[in-house]
């Protein structure tokens, strides 16, 4: 997960060498190619380098002097162990073992320097060409195998394939251990064996079909029983003739050509883009000019890979010695998805087994494994006693849409309330947003989302409620203006655990007088009719980050569960039935560990009726949600009729690719849930501990270690403490920093805009580049729930808003 | 592709040895374990089959001789070659090459054979040992890897990794190649070098954590320069020794265990699924017993691996003989998304390579080339002008709900209407569905679907149409029931191309009058609004598989385009806007190939403003969908206001993975779509050619080729002449079958279902046993658009019809 730039520059094509196994002659493509540049006739004179990163067994075997000996052109090694074994075991016992990131940043280094020496000749091109070592996925020192070591640069790749027996199968297994994590093949080498396996002959024709094309080179002279002058002699005259022979001429120019037509490529795709493109959520008039629209050129870990623009080159020297690519920390999660990290090749694996074993199968009257291994562990993680039945569906705003059609039947056939006929709304808060849908977007109160869309009816009551902020290095909850005589004053916190700690808090009978006032009012007075509380717990995500206390809503749900909707209805015998209204929580933001926790419900010690998730649930990958519901809610639609059933379910409903993710990605969160990262956040948090008891307190809690986040308290502390800043929150992998705003907030300011930009454009040296999404006035940082680099970003923002 | 039953027997564990490459010991391991079921301690005894299906050079040295001597247990070898070399090139010269569908069904009568064996001892239990040769992806007879040969039956593989140096890389590598297509590793096996490599204990802990045991078995001795006697010696002992070694014992137990869980799991699951899964579209009270829901283990090609239930093993000898799944051809395509088949793994590998490239990356803002690539790719392929802008989301009624907010925006502007206060509503077809959630399920008039929906609300006007039929071998388009006066008579065609002849059939005065009195009565007597014309072209699908008379579906664009919504509303200068009403096409079922044209408008003659696609743009892989928009659309979203945009945008728009593989699939169709397969289906439609100028009238059409079907133009009349059948019709993938029914047709209806079950129950022997769908009293069918096998389909529909 190193932050390093990728390998891509103007004037240097930086390639990789993989060999399909041990043995199968890497140094000798890799020395054919250096003399044939060295050499090379045309009107470019190319610098020719080579780089070995990791190299082991005694230096006067070592690839790089024999390299040098056929090229005569500089070569270098990065780390040598004198042990002739896989380095992972060369490396015993030695003081220093280079980390994955210390490797790839080192070589990033070395062809920074490769492409200032090709700058520095103007009018030159030159080629770096990286020997890895052993096959594919032969492991580094820490014991990462290599190809993900150098994954974060993403070099095009040539592989060279074996030509031996059982070499079709080696290289084809290769090629795609390559293409799962993400990697180009510009070309597969072969030597040519004379007919003996006729190897390349079949990989010719494999690879093309795939588009990528097969060379055949010359075969290796036979060096057996010669003196080494001999030998020398022998392979110099193999490496004059073959370097200037037609198929090394072919092999070099694809070379050429990918590297041109991939920055062509790169150059064309943001006006490609605004041509074609009508992006989500996006006032186009506003995205005029060419940096507006990023180009990713891929994404590892933490890291996207950006197109350099000409705003976040502003103060770089970029005399072509730096990558045309630059890593932009992923501030937003990707809007709110990524759990796991970018290319994470675990997910990769998991997605192509899912695909190869099932591709897709319809779920109409059938099951298959995951979707139902997916159901039982959500419902047992869950820890909601009501929760009985799992319903997929493609995303947040189609799960809602489920769960809103699940909670108005249930309602409307309990109150014997005709809901195709009568206006049934919904209960929610101001501000909530559920999903871009027409019946996601008519839970939510009018906004600047749905004013202009021209089927949107807003069916509901939103309440006001008071929020958490942090100012000043306070935790205070606050009322909505004006509206302290409802709620009460501002209340001042000692720390976030005590605004979350309920049981101290007690109820609250000014909450519980209000929401019960405000229902009289619509219910009795009005005659207005309800199907379902709908709300989203803890953070109202897209309605601008908005922290609402959690006693308000847990008050909220407890006076909705004892109220009579309709006069002398009857509550309902059994337990885990729904009274009052059926509540839905949308915890398709808050949901699966993004709080730290995996149901956001936990912090309001409430069990809905339905629940609803998506986004994280696999892992960040691609689009799965699923609503849960108790089984009362499901005995609603028990009947007769086919009519009488939820007749809902896309076509692509509990896709096995999904649910075999978002299995594997469960698998991976849980581990992280209880592994040292989290456990070091969490124990900052805590700092400084006051009493025994306090510490007892939260042991007790099991795996609920009070309020927590992955963003340091110092942090936290420190924006909420400066002049600009209005307010702050941080909770799990989410950091709000409300700015001060005199043009006044919501979504149509345009506040915080420019400290995005500067994170983004942030160009000091070393600075961790920053990616984020701001929603008004408001800025928010959100990583993957297993990221290290969160001081990085910390870093850079405190730096950027002392700049302000 | 082959119709194979998975290789999943009650009493015969069949266990694939794969090589991580030539070389590193399968024959031992297989003998190993041979040796060690043979005598293996406790209750049960086993019988042992040793399975070579493939094997090359000379006889004595065959590797079932080897496993006979020490094993002394029956062997078989399945296709033998002289040449030692590799089966694709062995097979050189020699008269009969076996299909991969020959291999491996004989493989799994040999299979069947072994569990009639072990049925015949009762009691007894059996292991079948298939040794592959070379690596997992080495090539088979017929040039195509052995994985994806063998990949019908799934067997559980024990994979030998390789103990030499690079054999880290190779093992990990190979162990990939499986996963992707979908193997279950049951184990992996290393030969414990001493210490020289590691690689054993290197793989141990990488398996591990992959949740696959690795087994470490005693160094195969040195064998060198010994007489053949003392060799055999020297290796009896060694089994001797081994066999009875605990490792061994652990190997063997975890076979058994994977087994017995695999069976447990099985038989569990539709039990489990009614615990925890609530099913799309399923009134859950008529799915009470245990045979109601399919258990789906994988599926290939065409065809589902399912579970034998009591139904379906009705009449089949199952004296544990039979395995435990039988294939199921998926004749609904898996709800009409199939495009490519199951677990393709050129799909498989491509999902991987975007996984591995982004994972996912936020689309706000941004761009990247899997997104943009297939933006340009469609809206090229489309031919349609108009079409300028592509919009992604994440299913079809996602993308249907994004083409209704652009087409009644775009009205509403232009028409100052205002859509949040005034009723807008659409133009569309009697039977129409467009999708489940709330605003495209507005776009339909009320139906069974959208009976119960409490927030449902028809927002428009749904016309009548005459259909398409073809009844007693004669195709006619016939008046809605009653409406011969308004419509005309039924009207009688020569052939299915001719219906389809627009220019042929020139313009129908009769339709245009017609659709211009209904609109004159709602618009200027009643003054109702509409804001867009929305259609299904050629086919409603979830209606009821209602194929519609294109020149009625022409005419009502025509007149839509031309009609005054608005009194002396002006029409715009530029051609390519829109005028009268913005028009959308759903073309979420039709499209992309689906009735044999890259977009099912051209059967029509008509641009849409909208169109909007999803299902088989990913191939049948996963949700992806995407809405294309006119430049007119487009720019009614222009303005200053972030609220002028359309503020619409799911967290994975756009997502790298399903957009790359839609563009891999894009290719592959485009390549079937000229190949020799469809030219077939082409010919045959076109039989009997009656004139040259018939025939050049096809060929001056380019590639849409008159109008043909995948299914046989023989079958198509046999079926129309069924006393039983009241019409059919077959376009591209699509057959329609509409029964007599005297209980009434439309959704709630349940004829066809009888039908539908004695496909998927056939019992006669080679019975192909198709799973399909019904929807009333209509049973349709549908393939990927490579399938080959759909004659099997149609011969088993034509014998279980005779039997109704």
């Amino acid at each position: 997960m190193a932050k390093v730039p990728g390998g891509l520059w103007q004037n240097l094509i930086a390639v990789q060498v993989y060999g399909a196994n041990t043995g199968v002659g890497k140094t000798v493509v890799s020395t054919l190619l250096g003399h044939h540049f060295a050499r090379r006739k045309g009107n470019t004179r190319w610098l020719v380098r080579y780089i070995k990163p990791v190299s082991t067994g005694p230096s006067d075997e070592a690839d790089e002097k024999y390299v040098r000996r056929y090229t005569n052109q500089p070569v270098a090694t990065l780390f040598k162990y004198d042990q002739p074994v896989s380095p992972h075991l060369a490396v015993r016992g030695v003081k220093f073992i280079p980390t994955d990131a210390v490797i790839v940043q080192k070589l990033h280094a070395k062809l920074k320097a490769d492409a200032r020496a090709c700058a520095m000749s103007k009018g030159e091109m030159g080629i770096s060409l990286v020997e890895t070592a052993g096959g594919v996925l032969s492991p580094g020192p820490s014991g990462t195998p290599q190809a993900d070591i150098f994954r974060p640069m993403r070099m095009p790749v040539i592989l060279v394939g074996d030509h031996r027996l059982g070499g079709i199968a080696s290289t084809i297994s290769a090629s795609e251990s390559l293409l799962i994590r993400g990697y180009d093949l510009d070309a597969v080498v072969c030597f040519d064996d004379g007919g003996k396996h006729e190897n390349s002959k079949y990989l010719k024709s494999h690879f093309q079909s795939n588009g990528i094309p097969c060379f055949e080179l010359p075969w290796i002279p036979d060096l057996q029983n010669l003196s080494m002058d001999a030998e020398i002699g022998k392979m110099m005259t193999y490496y004059d003739e073959t370097s200037s022979d037609r198929s090394t001429y072919k092999l070099a120019g694809r070379l050429i050509d990918s590297h041109v037509a991939r920055l062509r490529n790169l150059n064309s795709m943001s006006s490609r883009t605004k041509n074609v493109i009508w992006h989500p959520f996006t006032q186009h008039k506003s995205v005029e000019k060419p940096d507006d629209i990023l180009t990713f050129d891929s994404a590892y870990g933490d890291y996207f890979q950006v197109k350099h623009t000409a705003r976040s080159k502003q103060g770089v020297v970029m005399k072509n010695e730096e990558s045309l690519l630059f890593p932009a920390f992923d501030a937003s999660a990707s809007w709110w998805t990524q759990g796991l990290g970018h290319g994470n090749p675990e997910l990769s694996l998991a997605a192509a087994y899912a695909a190869g074993r099932y591709g897709h199968v319809m779920f109409g009257g059938a099951t298959h494994e995951p979707a139902l291994t997916l159901a039982e562990r959500l419902l047992k993680a869950m820890k909601n006693p009501r929760l009985a039945k799992a319903f997929y569906t493609d995303d947040g705003s189609t799960a809602v849409e489920v769960g809103i059609k699940m909670a108005l039947r249930a309602s409307c056939k309990r109150y014997a309330w005709n809901g195709s006929a009568e206006d049934v709304g919904i209960i929610g808060l101001k501000g909530s947003y559920h999903g871009d849908t027409i019946g996601a977007m008519d839970a939510s109160e009018p906004c600047v989302y749905n004013k202009n869309v021209d089927w949107y009816r807003g069916r509901g009551y939103w309440f006001d409620f008071p929020t958490i902020k942090m100012s000043k290095g306070r935790w205070f909850v606050e009322p909505p203006p004006g509206m302290g005589e409802d709620f009460g004053p501002t209340e001042y916190f000692e720390d976030l655990d005590r605004v979350f700690n309920l049981e101290e808090r007690g109820h609250s009978p000014r909450y519980e007088a209000y929401i019960e006032s405000v229902l009289d009012s619509l219910v009795t007075e009005k005659g207005r009719k309800f199907g379902a509380l709908v709300m989203e717990p803890v953070i109202l995500g897209a309605g601008g980050m908005i922290f609402v206390d959690p006693l308000f809503q847990q008050s909220l749900v407890r006076v909705v569960r004892r109220y009579k909707f309709v006069a002398n209805s009857s509550t309902p015998e059994d337990a885990d039935s729904w009274t009052g209204l059926p509540v839905v929580f949308d915890e398709v933001f808050t949901g699966l560990y993004r709080l730290g926790r995996f149901s956001a419900a936990s912090f309001l010690q409430v069990h809905p009726d339905i629940s609803v998730h998506a986004k994280l649930l696999t892992g960040g990958l691609l689009p799965l949600s699923v609503t849960l519901a108790s089984e009362s809610i499901f005995q609603a639609f028990w009947g007769d009729e086919k009519s009488d059933a939820l007749l809902h379910g896309h076509s692509y409903t509990a896709h096995p690719i999904g649910c075999h993710v978002a299995n594997t990605s469960l698998t991976q969160m849980q581990i992280i849930s209880r592994g040292d990262l989290w456990k070091g956040y969490q124990k900052a948090w805590r700092e400084p501990a006051t009493t025994d008891a306090e510490e007892l307190h939260f042991t007790m809690r099991g795996e609920e270690k009070g309020i927590w986040s992955m963003w340091s308290k110092k942090t936290t502390t420190k924006l909420s403490e400066h002049p600009l800043v209005d307010h702050v929150v941080a909770i799990g992998s989410v950091l709000k920093v409300s700015l001060r705003d005199k043009s006044g907030s919501g979504y149509s300011s345009t506040a915080a805009a420019g400290l995005r930009d500067a994170l983004l454009n942030d160009v000091t040296e070393h600075a961790t580049r920053v990616h984020c999404r701001v929603l008004g006035n408001v800025l928010y940082l959100m990583a993957s729930m297993n990221s290290k680099d969160l001081n990085l970003v910390e870093i850079t923002l405190l730096q950027q808003l002392s700049k302000l």
